[in-house]
C-alpha cells in the first residue's frame, strides 16, 4: 500500500475495480471511436490512433468517472444528492450523470464563471450554488451544501472511484488497435492520466505512458522531476481544463506509473488543434491539443512508432477561437 | 431504359454495378462512422443515424466517386491521366485518387479561386490549368487539356462512374444500422442524392429519399416540380457545394427515386451547422448542414421517425465561419 508524503495511506484501484468500473458505466457512456488520419500520420511521422473521447458524452472523458461515481453510491447515498466544485468539464459530467440516476447535483461555481458554463451544467439539471472565484470560498461553499443536503462530494479527480473509470479509455483504445509503443494524454489534476498509466500497468502492455502539459502550466512536469508536489497559481494557459494541480492520489500514480511528462508551447497547443480540426473534421478543445503537440513537434521519439492519443474532450467556445 | 427530354440515351447504373464500384474503392476510402447524439435527437423529435462523410478521405463522400472513375479505367487509358473542372471537394479527389494510381491529375479552376482550394488540389499532387471563371471557358480549358494529354474527362456528378459510387455511403450507413424511414442527403449537381436514391429503390428498403436543398439555390426543386431541369445563374448561398445545377444523368434518377425535395432557409443552414459543432463536435461543411436543417426545422414528418443523414463533407475555411 503506498503512503503520501505526510503518510496518508493510499488504496490504489486494482484492475478488477476497475474492470467492474468499465461495466458499470458501459450502458451510459459512449464506446468512442478510434480515428486514424493519413495526413495527420505523415505530417507526425508515426501511425497515430486517436480515442476520440470529445465524441464522449457531455464533450468528454469526464462523463466516465462522474458515471461510475454517482452509479456507485448506495441507495440512500445517492437519494441525497451530489455535489462539487468545477466550472469545467467535471462539472457538467457529473449534472449528467446524476439527473441519468435521478438525483440532485450541486455544482458550486465561481460567480464570474462563463455564462456558457453555468448553462451547461443547467441544461444537465445541475443546481448551481455561486461562490466567490477563490478555492477556500469553492471548498467552504462546498461544504455548506453538504452540511445542509447530506450531498457526497464527487472530486473532479482526487477521487479513486473517478480514476477507475478514466482508465477504460486506455482499455477501450487497446482493445480496438491492439499494442502501442506510446500511449498520451493531456495532464491537469491528473486523473485521466492516472488512469491510463493504472490500465497499462495492470495491462502488461510494452507502451510508454506519456503526460503531456502546457509549458505555462508545468506543474505536473515539475513535481515529477521534484518528487512533491510543486504548487503553481492561476497558471496562464490556452488549455483551460489543465489549470489544475496534481493531489496526493493522482502523484502517486504518475510518479510511479507514468514514464515521462512532456511540456509543450502554447503556439504548439494551437497549431495541434488546428491540424486536428483541419485534417480530422473533429472539434478538440485546446486541451485535447497538448498531446498532438507532442507528436507533431517532435518532442517524444515517436518516428515510426504506434502511437494512441486520448482527445479529452471536444467543448470549446465557437465564438471565441484561438485560431 | 431511359431517355432525356432531349432522346439521349440514359443507361442508370445496376445494382451489380453499384456493388462492383462499392468493392473497387474499399481499399482507398475510409468506411466511415456513423454517429448519434442524444441531445440532437431529443431537440429533432427523431432518432437520427448520421453517416460522417466529412471524415472520408479528402473530408468529402467526393472521394468514393472519384477512387471509382480512376480505377475503373483501363490501363492505356489510364497512363494518359485524368481531368475535370471542378474548384470543390471533386477536384481535391480526383487529385487524390489519381495520385494513388499513380496518374496525372490536371485541374482545370478558375483563376480567381480562393489560395487554399489551389493548395488543397496541390496538395494531393494535382496540377492546375487556371481558367477565365465562366463555364464557357472551363469547359473550353478542359477541352484543350483533353486535346494535348488525351486525358479521360471525369465530369463531378454527370457520370455513371460517380453516381455509382455515390451510392456506396448509403448502402454502408443500412448495413450498419438497419431499415430507416428516411434518408436524407444534400442535392447539388445531384451525384450523391442519385445514388442514394438507387441503393434505397434497388435494396427494396421502404425508406423514403430526401433531397434538402438551399431555399436560395432552389434549381433542383423546380426542377423536380416542372419536370425539366430549371437552370439557375450564380445563386447565392453559404452551402458552397450546392451552387450546381443538376445535369441530364442526375436529373433522370432524382425525378424517377427520389420522393422529395425540400428547400431550408440561410439562416437555417448556418443554425444546424452550428448544432452538429455544438453538440456532435464534428466539423462539417455548409452543404452538409442543409439535411440537418430539414429536420431540425421540422421540414419532414421525422417525429418519432428513424431518420438517416449523411453529412457530405467537412472543408470549411476555419478563417471565414458563418457563425
Amino acid at each position: 500500500m503506498a503512503q503520501t508524503t505526510e503518510g496518508k495511506v493510499l488504496n490504489r484501484p486494482d484492475l478488477e475495480t476497475i474492470r467492474q468500473a468499465h461495466e458499470r458505466i458501459k450502458p451510459y457512456i459512449h464506446r468512442t471511436p478510434v480515428l486514424t488520419s493519413a495526413a495527420v500520420d505523415e505530417m507526425c511521422g508515426a501511425t497515430i490512433f486517436f480515442k476520440c473521447e470529445n465524441l464522449q458524452k457531455v464533450g468528454a472523458f469526464k462523463a466516465r468517472g462522474a458515471c461510475n461515481a454517482v452509479f456507485s453510491l448506495d441507495e440512500e447515498t445517492a437519494s441525497r444528492g451530489v455535489v462539487t466544485h468545477s466550472s469545467g468539464n467535471h462539472a457538467a459530467a457529473l449534472a449528467f450523470a446524476a439527473a441519468l440516476r435521478g438525483i440532485p447535483a450541486h455544482i458550486v461555481m465561481p460567480s464570474n464563471s462563463p455564462a456558457v458554463k453555468k448553462a451547461a451544467v443547467r441544461g444537465y439539471g445541475g443546481m448551481i450554488t455561486e461562490c466567490e472565484p477563490t478555492l477556500a470560498d469553492r471548498e467552504a461553499t462546498a461544504e455548506r451544501v453538504i452540511e445542509k443536503t447530506g450531498a457526497e462530494l464527487i472530486h473532479p479527480f482526487d477521487d479513486y472511484r473517478i480514476i477507475a473509470a478514466q482508465a477504460s479509455a486506455a482499455i477501450e483504445l487497446v482493445e480496438d488497435v491492439g499494442e502501442l509503443d506510446f500511449i498520451l494524454a493531456p495532464v491537469g489534476g491528473g486523473g485521466l492520466i492516472s488512469g491510463t498509466a493504472l490500465a497499462v500497468h495492470y495491462l502488461d502492455m510494452p507502451s510508454k505512458v506519456i503526460a503531456c502539459e502546457p509549458e505555462n502550466a508545468d506543474d505536473a512536469y515539475r513535481s515529477f522531476h521534484e518528487g512533491h508536489i510543486v504548487p503553481m497559481e492561476n497558471p496562464s494557459t490556452v488549455a483551460d481544463g489543465l489549470r489544475t494541480q496534481l493531489s496526493d492520489k493522482t502523484f502517486d500514480i504518475i510518479r510511479n506509473f507514468v514514464d515521462d511528462i512532456v511540456p509543450v508551447t502554447e503556439e504548439e497547443i494551437v497549431e495541434a488543434m488546428r491540424t486536428i480540426w483541419e485534417r480530422m473534421k473533429i472539434i478538440i478543445e485546446p486541451s485535447s491539443a497538448v498531446p498532438v503537440a507532442a507528436v507533431q513537434f517532435g518532442k517524444i521519439a515517436a518516428h515510426g512508432k504506434r502511437v494512441g492519443i486520448i482527445l479529452s474532450g471536444g467543448n470549446v467556445d465557437l465564438g471565441n477561437l484561438p485560431f
